[in-house]
């Protein structure tokens, strides 16, 4: 699956939602809602109305976005029911194949975010790698929730923006 | 399940979007942003929550959630691909028995309302039969659209009402 621009802006918004329903983890609502502001001249045009609709939405829609995703390492992953762009992404970062060690402490800091802030601890994992996403985990538990909340929120956003890029082509074949 | 509200305002927000997640349709975000709003001092007040949640989304973010919501005796009906909440209300309601007749007027006036409308008619079920819905449908397709998004999310504040209902017991048994 590799639209262009203009086979999205065609589509009915059954099927934008069930191909575009996870570009924001579990929340088929913002594709669904983004549909109201096609055309898109762009793939990047979508992804900026995607973003626009998060940020129009309260402090509290904004920490429901964040609790709709998994733990990292978590038990989604170990019984097999993530959703499929999460299992490519966690795996891709390593995150199965952790020695017992690692996989305690990830444990350990992932219940301490959570304790701490209301919500999961949220990372674009296709950026990253196990060793700065365990970094980052402990070094985040350390900072301010309303800090944490934004900063969610932006990993949510390149999420989006690499699950974007496997979806549509990102301009026309003769401009590359 | 039956949970009285003390229970609920004790559940970590896993547990209280796995319960919740379906109050409305196919929008887990919704429940996840509500758990911010905890304690609620009845399932009333949780169900107030949600509506107030609702009301505050931009005028996309209603027409998403509208359109998160199945067909009525639509391909979700038919394929088993309906969420259990909206299996039970549908089939409450005979949308799995109508004659060949009631079946062809039901998708062709369904058919009309989206293409008009661009999200789908939305019902509360549970608290109507087949005869009326199909009445209420042919009518609704002559408003306006932006009465029908209103009365359409109506709908799905009534949705969550009854869902809520058989989730959580609603007052204190010692007042029965």
């Amino acid at each position: 699956m590799n639209m262009d621009i203009s086979a999205v802006n065609a589509l009915p918004y059954e099927d934008f939602v069930n191909i575009f329903g996870n570009v924001v983890e579990k929340a088929p609502m913002v594709a669904a809602a983004v549909w109201s502001r096609r055309p898109f001249m762009s793939v990047s045009a979508l992804e900026t109305a995607v973003s626009e609709f998060i940020d129009a939405l309260p402090e509290s829609g904004k920490e429901g976005i964040l609790r709709c995703h998994p733990d990292l390492a978590g038990r989604d992953l170990r019984s097999g029911t993530l959703t499929p762009e999460s299992r490519e992404e966690q795996t891709g970062a390593g995150m199965d194949a952790l020695s017992s060690a690692e996989a305690t402490r990830m444990a350990r800091l992932n219940e301490e975010y959570k304790q701490r802030f209301g919500f999961p601890f949220v990372i674009c994992a296709r950026m990253t790698d196990k060793a700065n996403i365990l970094r980052q985990l402990s070094e985040r538990c350390q900072n301010e929730r309303a800090a944490e909340r934004t900063r969610g929120i932006e990993e949510v956003k390149k999420i989006c923006r690499l699950r974007l890029q496997t979806l549509v082509l990102s301009e026309a074949p003769n401009k590359l």
